[in-house]
C-alpha cells in the first residue's frame, strides 16, 4: 500500500485510532515535525478534532472506518487500547504498518495475556490467577490470601473493573456484579509507592526510557506525578530495568508506559502496561527535549528517536478532573495562570464528574517545589479543592 | 459586541490576521489553553491552516473580511504587520477589540513615526532623517555622513526595503529604484552584535521580558540567535530598560519585540519593533515555561501574564531557509532528528529560496554548545550546507 503523497513541507502522514487528550498532544508535536496527522475520531467534538487535527468520523471497532483511516495515512497507530486486534491484523494482512501491531497490543487490552507473558520472561508480577465466568473466589483467596485483587481480565481503564475485595464474601460480591466476565485475581501487594517508567521503542527494537516517575493514584486514576522519581537506586534502577524488558518482551513499537508498585520489602513487580503516550508521561512536554508524543511519532514512523533526559532537576504534573457539579474549569483558567511556573494544558472537554479535563505541569530545582506549583494552578482550576488530589 | 459564546471546555476564542508560522505557533499554544483561534488567512495552504487552524480565506487588507474574523472572535490580533492601520480602526470603533491597537501598530508599520516616538521619549536611535520622495541624498548624506543606511518608510521585512549605500551614487541608485516612496535615512552605525529583547504587555501596561537575545542576520534575516546574550552588564541591563521604556511608549498589547544595536563604543540604540510574537522569541518554546506564543495569547486576553525566566541555562535557535534549489527539507527531517538535543519545527510551507521553512532550537549547559547542536540539525535539513547560516 503506497503512502499518500504528502504536499510540500510534509514530513508524513499518520493515522490515530482516536481522538482523545493523547491525540490532542500528538498533534501538537506532529505541527512541530511537519507530521499531518488524521484522526478517527467517534465525535467531531473530541479533543483532537478541537484541536484542528484532521478527522474521518468512525468507531474505532469499525473495520470499515479503519481501512479509510489506513488508506489516508501511511501508518496507524492509537490513542486507546479500545480497538479489535482481530481489525487490526486485518489492516497489517492488507499491506499497512500498523504500530504498535495488534501482538503487541493485546498486553494493554488483556491483564492475563499481559501476565502470562511477563512471568514466561522471568520478570516479577504479583501472584495471580485466572477466573472463568461464574467461578467461587474461595480457592484463589486460599492461594492468594486476603485481601484480593479481582480484575477484569479486558475493558478495565482509568481504575474501572478493579477492586479489592477484603473477603470472601466482597469478593463474591465482585464477581457477580461481573457476571459472565472472566476476571484475573491477584495477591495483594503491600505496596510503598507507584512508579511508572515512560519510553519509546523502534520497530527495530532501538528504545530510550525517560528518567522514573512517581505516580499517585486516587481510585485507579492518575492524579499525580513527579519525576525524576525520588527513589534510591537498587529500586530505581530496578523499575528501570524492568521496563526495559517489558518493552522487549511485548514488541512494544512507538510510546510504552510500564506502571509498576514498589513493595515495602524493595521488590518491583509490573502492574500493567499501555502502548501509546500516557497520563504518566505528560511532564516531558515541558521537561525534556523531545516529549513522550515527539517519540511516540519517531517511533513509529522508525525516525531516530529524541533525548529522554530531562533539561530541568525535576518536573511535577497534577490532573484536573471533573468535578461533581460538572463545572468547567476553563472558565477559571486566568485564575490558574496567576500561579507562576505553572503550564497549564487544557483538553476542549465538555465537563464530567471524574472525566480527565487537563493537566497542568511545572518544573522547578526539586520535585516537592514543581509539585507545590502544578499543585496550586491546578487548585485554581477545580470548583472543588478537594478534587485537585 | 458580545463575545462568540464558545462550546464546553473552551476558554476564548481569539481572531489571527494572517496564517504563517507564527500563528501556526500560536496555535499550539492555543491548544494547551483550551483557547481557541480562527485565522485570517489568504490560502488554504497556509502554515497554520494546515496546522488545523480554523481559517476564513480572505485578504488583510479586505475590510469585509476583517469584519467577518471580528464577528466569530472576541478579539483580533496579528501575524504579520500588513494589515492597513484604518481598517483596524474601523473594528475598534465597531466596538471589537484589537490588539495590538492601530495607534500602538503604526510604530512596526512606519519606521518614520517609529523613530518619531522613540526620539520623542528620550530612547536612543540611530540619527535618522526623512527623504520625501524624488529627494537627493546629498543633504542626508552631508548630516548623517557615510555609508548612509536607507530605509523604506513602509513595507519592508527580513532585510527587504533596506539598503546601505557606501557613497552618494550608491544612493541616488537606490532612490532611483524605490521612486514615488519615501525614505528613512539613517546613520551608519558601528555596531559590534544585535540583539533583542522579547516581551508581553497587558492592555493596563503589565509587562514582562525574557532574558535577552543575541541575534545573528543574514542579509537582515534572522538566522541564529542565543539567549542568555553573552553582555555584560551595563549593555545587558541597557538593553532591557530601553526595551521595557519602548513597549511602554508604543502602548504595546500582546508580545512585542525589540530589536537594538550595540555599537562598539557601548551604546544601545533602537532598531526596529515587533507587536506580535517574533522569530527572535522562538527559542522561549522551550527554553521558558511560557513561551512568547503563550503570553502573546495571555496578554492580549488580559490574563495573567507566565513566567519568563529561562528553566534552563541557555537556548539557541537556527532558522531553516530554503535553498537555491527550492528542495523540501521535510524530507530530511530523519537526518536531522539524529541530532540529540535538537527541537526541530518545520512550518509546513511549499520550499521556495530564502523562505523561512523552520527552525530548530537546542537548549544546553551554555549557548555554545547550544548553538553547536542546533546548528548540527538545521545543517542536516539544509541540503546546501552554507544556507545554515
Amino acid at each position: 500500500v503506497p503512502l499518500t503523497l504528502p504536499p510540500a513541507g510534509t514530513a508524513a502522514t499518520v493515522g490515530v485510532v482516536g481522538a482523545g487528550q493523547l491525540a490532542r498532544m500528538m498533534h501538537q508535536a506532529a505541527i512541530d515535525l511537519g507530521v499531518e496527522l488524521v484522526v478517527l475520531a467517534e465525535r467531531p467534538d473530541d479533543p483532537a478534532v478541537r484541536a484542528g487535527c484532521r478527522a474521518l468520523i468512525g468507531r474505532p471497532d469499525d473495520p470499515e472506518a479503519l481501512d479509510r483511516l489506513a488508506e489516508v495515512s501511511g501508518i496507524v497507530t492509537l490513542d486507546h487500547e479500545l480497538v479489535p486486534a482481530a481489525h487490526l491484523e486485518a489492516l497489517a494482512a492488507a499491506g499497512h504498518r500498523v504500530r504498535p501491531s495488534a501482538a503487541a497490543l493485546v498486553h494493554a487490552q488483556d491483564k492475563w495475556a499481559a501476565w502470562e507473558r511477563f512471568e514466561a520472561a522471568g520478570l516479577p508480577v504479583p501472584r495471580s490467577l485466572l477466573l472463568p465466568p461464574g467461578a467461587d473466589p474461595e480457592p484463589a483467596a486460599d492461594r492468594l490470601g486476603l485481601p484480593l485483587v479481582l480484575k477484569l481480565r479486558t475493558g478495565g481503564y482509568d481504575g474501572r473493573g478493579v477492586e479489592v475485595a477484603a473477603d470472601i464474601e466482597a469478593a463474591r460480591r465482585v464477581l457477580a456484579a461481573w457476571a459472565g466476565r472472566e476476571v484475573v485475581a491477584q495477591e495483594w501487594v503491600d505496596m510503598e509507592f507507584e512508579l511508572a517508567v515512560v519510553g519509546a521503542r523502534r520497530p527495530a527494537g532501538e528504545a530510550v526510557f525517560y528518567p522514573l516517575v512517581l505516580t499517585t493514584q486516587i481510585d485507579g486514576m492518575c492524579r499525580e506525578l513527579v519525576t525524576p522519581a525520588p527513589v534510591a537506586d537498587p529500586v530505581g534502577r530496578r523499575a528501570l530495568e524492568v521496563a526495559g524488558a517489558v518493552a522487549e518482551a511485548v514488541g512494544a513499537v512507538g510510546a510504552v508506559t510500564t506502571e509498576l508498585f514498589a513493595t515495602r520489602s524493595g521488590a518491583v513487580l509490573v502492574n500493567e502496561i499501555a502502548l501509546r503516550p500516557h497520563n504518566s508521561g505528560h511532564a516531558t512536554i515541558e521537561a525534556a527535549t523531545a516529549s513522550q508524543f515527539h517519540n511516540h511519532l519517531r517511533a513509529v514512523l522508525d525516525w531516530p528517536l529524541g533525548s529522554t533526559d530531562l533539561i530541568v532537576p525535576a518536573a511535577a504534573m497534577v490532573n484536573v478532573v471533573g468535578d461533581a457539579a460538572g463545572s468547567d474549569p476553563a472558565g477559571r483558567l486566568p485564575r490558574a495562570l496567576e500561579v507562576a511556573g505553572a503550564s497549564v494544558h487544557l483538553y476542549g472537554k465538555a465537563p464530567a464528574p471524574g472525566r480527565k479535563l487537563g493537566h497542568v505541569t511545572a518544573t522547578g530545582p526539586d520535585v516537592a517545589s514543581a509539585l507545590a506549583t502544578a499543585r496550586a494552578a491546578a487548585a485554581a482550576l477545580n470548583a472543588d479543592p478537594a478534587s485537585s488530589g
